[in-house]
């Protein structure tokens, strides 16, 4: 009997050991899915209890992971992992913001498919609910009296509004229908938003790196900015905002406070509470884009700043574009207090939302079905996260820095000083591959050494080709 | 022979008579059509050249109208005419417009079925192509490999700019699809022709009276607006605004060219050469709103200011919201020498307009289907609108001034001194009618006694109904 058991406990070791060095030689990788328990004890002929040690003793060693509901996976190796980039080191200076003309060159090309498009922040229509949208697209010109051709109310979609709600439970959030405005996408949601608490030479504090369409909106409306040192992992530095505050006259804060654009910093929730009760007492506003706080590759979702708001000073702002529908444009902002404001500003600015497209979507969370579309879409971007971090520690240099994003669409990628991002860009668009340079990630031209890479696009060979070379580009670059 | 001559000679006299006498007590009324010439001589027994003699003479004394292609109707009768209203007199003082709460009281009820909705400019879906426009839909997501799911380029899509370069021939306009941008609506073509021309402080010269969306999105943007008194028939005056130019510094304009809301006016073309002559020479910009243009009423489309421009100085602007689908939210702009910064300012506030309904539209006029359509349309407003003319000289007062549109949607009416056309629309709503109050169409509240009167809805008893209510309201007041 005690054999047996030895021979067991051998064959669990022995099995471990074989799924260890596939992992090594590559026949696995990152993401890859493993057998279930069942189907491993049937396939080595070893008792479920075995297989079930076998991949314990993998995940002890940080080879494999269990996922809830799911099953194992293998997981980001740490021998091959590459330093986190530094934490950003702002000059400030509250100086204007400037446009720049690299952002034409980046997105000229938006619809080019030839192209490697790592410089796009959406998922792969691949990964989208195509046909149960386009039935709800059909369902509601049918159902609606006016097929939808009529002007919808200014703040949107009643039925919409109403799940746009029910969704704001997943972040601890209770407000009601009357509560949410309806935007032409969120970059309106936070264009009306600064409108709404700004006047023209006001300083608005932002995190750095940022989404360049942030600062040049904020230019737009004749805004300072100042830039906040920002952690890879944590997000902004709250002291330095502290005293950045007073200092510089900040009068508002725009932060991407889930899994931030381009670095993929998340606040951590209690962090997120001290930030909401510090500007709450200071009673400045904070416009708080969520665009990317669904995406989330951990058990549960992150809380948001809003969850926090008891004095109505959070104006929360996200939308469909990264989750259902980019060129759907429905976005949506909570704006607290400035709401009756936020109403004005949109019926000045557009008078209403498309009505087609928000009763499509109304009609999509009806039915219940964004919830599980959602978790597909978690779990696909969280595979191609980690195979694109495997591809980038593979074939980039080793003085390369990256994040290790827990949620979003975007890599940020820290190369050798000498290596110019922008003239990157320009070389690898010769090569059918397009990449974000750092540069357009500030009002500055700073970060120069940087880019930004999105895993929207499924793990293709085509997908590891295109890192491949542009790995050999840098290479070149230095 | 002669005899015989004769008597269908009485007999001519006679029938044209009898006709006469219907339209007189009310039998037929203005905008009917009449019996074809053929089916009058058959009805009556007489010769076809009787029945044309016999319409000749109505049409002589102005009672009928011969419309092309269509047949005769029961003319507009000037018996009945009320006088025009007065031109405006703005005093102007270049103040910053403000922002008033009459528009959410009068646009709060958008929606409500139960309401007779004067106070809405735009057709009733009745008169749109329900049922072509979802083919088109339709046929767009099944035919694009994304299902429309992708953002559009930011200058729009590509099929529909061509589309609109062509449409533009109307008005003798040869854009090409390059000069083209789409935008959410005219409202937001509006917003950023306005961004990119002019900077906070900056005085606008606008009609007067003018539609709200316009001084408000003026106000928003921190700017000015100096009010150039507007004749009910010919537009704005052209020798006021060349003294007002400078002396209140104004650095653009923004005029509706054909059909202005509210007062329906529209610029005569050789007038409108004169326009655009007059600011080429001062070098100032003008912001084009032609969204009424293809709603004429007469023989020709009337030209643009657009169709002038030598030197890229005039911004066009227009959309489908008024001829085809107002909830889908597609507009344009052809900017001239700001198409650069317009693109700019589009990415920066919207990204990209729906990516769908752009296609679903282009789809619909790639098909010619948008010129029979609008054929359709023209005549029922035109009819539309004389059977609204005639009843209310029937149902209001006698000192009633009212426009004579040629084109547009709306009547503006202008009541005794004594009535207050807010308080009117107060109390007309407890009666379910919407009307939009003079006062909302003036940065500055003026215009208490007038009130815009839209006849896009086709005439019914209800209609007539509540024209009949408004008169006895109207009485109440005085």
């Amino acid at each position: 009997m005690e054999e047996v058991l030895i021979k067991e406990d051998h064959k669990y070791v022995e099995v471990a050991d074989r799924i260890e060095r596939l992992i090594e030689n590559g026949a696995l990788k990152v993401g890859n899915k493993l057998l279930s328990v069942r189907a491993l004890s049937k396939e080595q002929g070893i008792s479920v209890s075995t297989a079930f040690q076998a991949y314990y003793q993998l995940e002890s060693k940080g080879l494999i992971e269990a996922r809830p509901q799911s099953g194992y996976y293998v997981k980001f190796s740490p021998l091959h992992v590459l330093d986190l980039p530094k934490v950003s080191s702002p000059v400030n200076d509250a100086v204007p913001v400037s446009v720049d003309e690299m952002i034409d060159s980046v997105y000229s090309d938006l619809n080019n498919e030839k192209l490697i498009h790592f410089s796009l922040g959406v998922p792969s229509i691949s990964l989208l609910p195509v046909a149960r949208l386009n039935k709800s697209l059909l369902h509601v010109t049918r159902d609606s009296k006016s097929s939808c051709l009529n002007y919808e109310h200014v703040q949107g979609n009643a039925s919409l509004r109403r799940q746009i709600a029910r969704q704001a439970f997943n972040w601890g959030g209770t407000p009601s229908e009357e509560e949410v405005v309806v935007t032409a996408g969120c970059v309106e949601a936070l264009s009306l938003c600064i409108k709404a608490i700004t006047k023209p030479g006001d300083a608005v504090a932002i995190e750095s790196p940022t989404y360049f369409a942030i600062f040049q909106v904020l230019e737009s409306h004749g805004l300072k900015v100042v830039e906040i040192p920002t952690d890879p992992l944590t997000g902004i530095d709250l002291a330095y905002l502290e005293k950045a505050i007073p200092r510089f006259d900040v009068k508002a804060c725009l932060f991407v406070t889930n899994f931030n654009n381009p670095l993929g910093s998340c606040i951590p929730d209690e962090k997120k509470k001290q930030l909401v009760e510090m500007l709450a007492k200071k009673e400045i506003p904070l416009i708080e884009d969520d665009i990317y706080g669904e995406m989330y590759f951990g058990k549960t979702r992150p809380k948001t700043c809003k969850t926090y708001d008891k004095k109505g000073l959070v104006l929360y702002c996200s939308s469909f574009s990264k989750t259902l529908a980019p060129g759907y444009r429905i976005g949506w902002t909570i704006p607290g207090r400035f709401k009756e404001k936020i109403i004005q500003l949109k019926r000045m600015h557009t008078v209403s939302t498309n009505t087609l497209t928000q009763a499509a979507i109304a009609h999509f969370l009806e039915n219940g079905r964004f919830e599980l579309h959602l978790r597909h879409l978690r779990k696909a971007l969280h595979t191609q996260s980690l195979r694109y971090i495997q591809a980038v520690c593979e074939y980039f240099p080793e003085d390369t820095r990256m994040t290790r994003p827990q949620g979003g669409f975007a890599l940020w990628i820290e190369m050798n000083p000498r290596v110019d991002a922008y003239k990157l860009h320009k070389k690898a668009l010769k090569q059918t591959i397009g990449i974000a340079p750092g540069q357009i990630f500030s009002s500055q031209a700073r970060f120069s050494n940087c880019f930004r890479m999105s895993y929207g696009e499924p793990w293709s060979d085509r997908i590891e080709q295109g890192i491949k070379t542009l790995g050999k580009l840098i290479v070149q670059s230095m």
